[in-house]
């Protein structure tokens, strides 16, 4: 084996393991009713019964509790990287959660009154005053082994999403307020509500004694480009929240908009100027401007990732080819390394490409939406 | 270097040198004002100039030639796809058009009159009984060297594209009229405009004697769900015709529409059984009826590449990774092998995710849009 075979035997491990993990990944067999999704590098199988997908048994209800869809996509990202923390993906397979339905989490997510007992939000109170609704979005993520010929529950996680403001009007069709909620109160209103779910999922027939996760996410404004970020989590194996672990991920938006970072965080300057020198390079290269943002993500104060849309007209198949090497190129030369990195290239809302790093790879890849 | 070892190392060469040639591809010089955009594998690198990316002369014409955008694409990548039988991208760069101008190419696509001689399609005729339209589209691609501080043209390729209906109204405001144009009318119309195009561009300042291809592509009706196809080229180092080479493409549509084949083609019972397969193992994995279309292409009777898009409702980004996961697997189960395929996974007519095999691998990546 040559030194350069090595070299490149090498360079490629990482990408191999990920590629040789995709092709293991999910063993059907016919005998057994359940079979999985199969597995991309680092992520979750799915549970398949009788050859469907096992939906949610609140599916849907997620998607109506976020005026900011940002909040719904990073809410249900960052649940299952804190899932990963606990329950490793090599070990366990991913279901959704089957424990908690749509009446329920409907009901926990309401204000507490004499119908709704079980509501964690507090009552309205004054109307010209409101007590905040505080809990905004609950989630439930089963974690479960094969044994025999059905799967077995071995953990549960639940997120439960509390709101950094609260918007209300003191008339039907009256101006709008906002109530800032700070983040002590954030934090307050989360174990409160962490304690009650707990204790009432732990009651729920086939719970067991599963180590249950509860992790607390804050909710980014309704205006905001980017979503919120889990802030918290404990593994319980009781009824009662055993200790917290303190998460630091904070989320931002580039370029840089004037007054809107304090509810997110803002990004080093190092970063900041990484992404301008990208953007500055990817804009003169076009006739036409070309809008260049994105979204990015700290955990601890380093940059776990990037979220990048580049917008421009193009006028032909060719150009959208030669623009896709050219940022390839540029993201290579500008961006940080070390991270995954995704730029989604599109024109008239359309996407025309796509460039990305994944995790643990070295190398952008690129792929060009054409058509036959 | 075990057994093992060697299996992967020989099953990544061919994508390693994919990475081996991006990472190469275009070295950028600050002493030139000539750079290249870099290149993908098998794909051209493009000019930039003082740092911006050269733009066709006749830039935005075409946008405007197609009812049907599929046959904008079709063309324009068909092009690309003949222009590699003459000019490797290993050899030279590739360069937008510069030699024919939005005003030539305008008045060459117009009907011929006395305010127009240029015009390449018949005069209009009698109203109730119109000439049609068969010169729909010309596009130039220029073809470069490196020569010192600049860059040579080497080569031209001029595409043509010849209806093959032609929708007209007799009376303003009045009910549309189809005229189907036969196939031996697409091959004579399509050889008397190239006659003409070649004598013109051969005179142009600056052409001299490079080879000059000219490739011929029947248009697909405005309601095709694809685009048409190149069916013959030529190469000519002088001012007339020298020979044309058949090109024996096709592409259609699957699933196969009732009484919509005639002009584009159909599939092979195999490809379409595979196809119909796959999509019936994606639709019985969701509650939700998902939509599965695809564009396939044929190259001499083979299946050459397939554009899948699937379209379901989805409420969470959990069944957006579990069904990424299980597409990928369902793709490399059921669906042709060796050639390329792409995946778009869609909700709402935005894109969640893409799964993708590029030509000459064998695995399918998978790469989910995610948010922050």
């Amino acid at each position: 084996m040559n030194a350069k075979l090595k070299k490149i035997t090498a360079a490629t491990m990482i990408l191999m393991t990920s590629l040789v993990l995709a092709s293991c990944g999910g063993h059907s067999s016919s005998s057994k009713n359940y079979t999985t999704t199969g597995s991309g590098s680092g992520n979750y199988q799915g549970v398949i019964q009788g050859g469907r997908y096992k939906t949610s048994k609140a599916r849907g209800i997620n998607v109506s509790q976020n005026d900011n869809q940002y909040n719904l996509k990073s809410f249900e990202n960052g649940l299952t990287q804190v899932s990963k923390r606990v329950f490793s993906p090599k070990n366990y397979i991913f279901q959704e959660g089957q424990y908690l339905n749509s009446d329920t989490i409907e009901n926990w997510l309401g204000r507490k009154t004499k119908d709704n007992p079980a509501g964690l939000n507090p009552a309205e109170g004054k109307k010209s005053d409101p007590n905040p609704i505080y809990v905004q979005q609950i989630e439930e993520q089963d974690y479960m082994e094969n044994s025999g010929n059905s799967m077995k529950l071995r953990g549960m996680t639940i997120g439960i999403g509390i709101n950094s403001e609260y918007n209300y009007k003191k008339k039907t069709d009256g101006p709008s307020y906002t109530k800032k909620i700070s983040d002590a109160e954030v934090k307050r209103q989360g174990e409160i509500a962490a304690a009650k779910v707990l204790k009432r999922v732990r009651k729920k027939a086939g719970v067991g004694n599963v180590p249950i996760v509860i992790a607390l996410y804050k909710q980014a404004p309704d205006d905001s480009l980017v979503g919120g970020s889990f802030y918290a989590y404990s593994k319980n194996s009781g009824s009662t929240i055993s200790s917290w672990h303190k998460l630091n991920y904070k989320t931002v938006v580039l370029p840089k908009a004037s007054g809107t970072t304090s509810s997110t965080g803002s990004a080093s300057q190092t970063d900041s100027d990484s992404f301008s020198n990208f953007k500055s390079q990817i804009q003169s290269f076009f006739p036409n401007l070309s809008g260049v943002t994105a979204q990015a993500q700290y955990n601890n104060g380093q940059l776990d990732g990037m979220h990048i849309t580049v917008t421009t007209q193009f006028y032909s198949q060719s150009e959208i080819t030669s623009f896709t090497q050219y940022i390839a190129r540029a993201a290579n030369k500008y961006l940080p390394n070390g991270i995954p990195i995704d730029i989604r290239i599109q024109s008239d809302s359309e996407m025309q490409a796509i460039v990305y790093r994944d995790s643990g790879s070295d190398t952008f890849r690129t792929h060009i939406l054409t058509s036959y």
